[in-house]
């Protein structure tokens, strides 16, 4: 593929490679540690190693606004970030918030997007330190973290062949939350669905604890399969999946029928998740199950890592569950 | 004014009070030095100070694609928040970029863009860690900002009766090109006024030095009155201007019959000029003066502080030249 002549928007992926091609140069500067390709970039300044990440909630994009309140959107806007956080193994720490907001738009919304956004910074010690306004034609957030980085960096390259591949908690109940918003549906399992798609709750924690474990991580923001080809590219590896082995989230199996879907295509594709992947040396995923165990975590094998490239899904299984890219729908 | 009954898209500034009085919990974080209020915050990580501060360069708001081509968007995105870095006397450090882009846009604007964007981070040592890509209906980029802080901290607060207020090199260049842009003007002067408008040129050396005379200090962002009059509020004091005492750009002055101004009413409302507004003590003026002068920038006493509050044109003038602000048009 030759520079310039990529038609960019066909796919994230894409988009970000080209990027990296383009900021290449930087690769010689001393406080760069890690730059694109990451969930966090990781910089020296002031003597420290520090975690910096973004992520944009846009409105038509991200979240509706007639289905989301102002209070669940300031959550989810900065616990994405402090998800990329944990995946780096770090603990988050100062975050600035960068609005777009529409000339006529409702103070109450905004007011309960700050009641959500200061309840996660609290719950995860984060210092809303500033931000700016701007006029958009929607609502978009845009916030940038910085955080510390752990001892030891973890990023998306470092898996080698005879890994486990692990995943934490559940998956597929984002998803299934986001279908039911669709449908309309309600009554008590649609509603965890939903707080499920709504309230994310990463741990900083089980990512430093699984960081001293695992030879790579990422969160699976944009879906299991997507996230895991990611890993598999940067660590020059091929990853296998054992679809029947991927822990389904309670809602997603019990709505899994109304949507006429599997329930393991659901925890498959869905995205929004903030659940950690992560592959760990087989001597060591004992310990590494316990001490997530220990913060009432499940860790649960779910393929292994193999020599070659791309993604398998082991028995077959439908490849179509790619989770979110941006420019590739 | 009560809470939540603002309709607060009627001003920007009421909306930052607005969401200051949301945070206001956070002020006991000790991490938390400086929040909402200044071109940067300030906070402690990792054992260092660090300065955040993030800026929203928008389609539509900040430029429009058919004037600007990518170069220039991409250096003048990241020279905003160069700005807020040099106006608290601190040094930038590494950078996020958060895109929003269209579906179908074409990768040359984008390569231009981060051509640009490269460009100023190497001219302002710089590393560009990363970012996020999102889909949106049109371009707007975030950048967050974070560099190091400087032993004493300076802001809009601090200015103190009897203090001379000054600026940095002249005003009106910035508007007056946009007005070019507007009217289709081309030849020599226009071009320069266009490029005062397109390629800002904070020095975080100016910045340094004149922190180290300065009781307060903002940069021209958003137009010299509408600056001090934040400054004013800030430091509880009134400001004083002398509108026949601000230096104005040559290519304002050249212009300004063209588009049937006074050269004054160009300088005093011209907004994206990231120069330096500051107040120092009278006994100072001078060796801050010489000190500038040796990084070969002029330093113009302009006004001065006074008790009371608000912002005066000395000898009237009109007050309507107000800056930019996003929600009061």
């Amino acid at each position: 593929m030759k520079r310039g002549q990529v038609p960019f928007t066909r796919s994230e992926a894409g988009l970000i490679r080209l990027i990296s091609g383009w900021l290449a140069g930087q690769d010689r500067d001393r406080r760069l540690i890690r730059g694109i390709g990451d969930d966090c970039a990781t910089v020296r300044l002031r003597g420290g190693r520090l975690l910096l990440t973004s992520d944009a909630f846009i409105e038509g994009v991200h979240f509706r606004r007639d289905w989301m309140k102002g209070w669940p959107a300031g959550w989810k806007a900065l616990a994405a970030n402090v998800s990329d956080v944990c995946a780096a193994g770090g603990a988050p720490g100062a975050a600035l918030v960068s609005l777009e907001l529409p000339p006529a738009f409702p103070v109450g919304w905004l007011k309960d997007f700050y009641a959500g956004l200061l309840a996660c910074a609290r719950k995860y010690r984060i210092v809303i330190a500033g931000g700016n306004i701007a006029r958009g034609t929607k609502v978009a957030v845009h916030i940038a973290l910085a955080g510390e980085a752990p001892e030891h960096l973890i990023g998306r390259a470092g898996a080698r062949p005879g890994d486990l591949l692990a995943v934490t908690g559940s998956l597929g109940g984002s998803l299934a939350g986001l279908l039911c918003l669709k449908k309309g549906l309600r009554g008590t399992v649609a509603r965890d669905a939903i707080n499920r798609h709504f309230l994310p709750l990463p741990d900083p924690g089980v990512g430093r604890a699984l960081a001293g474990f695992a030879t790579a991580m990422v969160d699976v923001s944009d879906g299991l399969v997507h996230e895991a080809s990611l890993l598999a590219a940067a660590s020059g590896v091929r990853i296998a999946i054992v679809p029947g082995a991927v822990p389904v989230h309670p809602a997603a199996w019990l709505l899994a029928p109304v949507f006429r879907k599997d329930p393991a295509e659901l925890a498959l594709s869905s995205g929004e998740e903030y659940e950690l992947l992560a592959t760990i040396p087989q001597r060591r995923f004992h310990k590494a199950a316990r001490a997530l165990s220990l913060r009432g975590f499940a860790l649960t094998p779910i393929g292994e890592v193999r020599r070659g490239k791309g993604v398998e899904l082991v028995g077959g299984g439908h490849i179509t569950a790619r989770g979110f890219d941006h420019f590739n729908k």
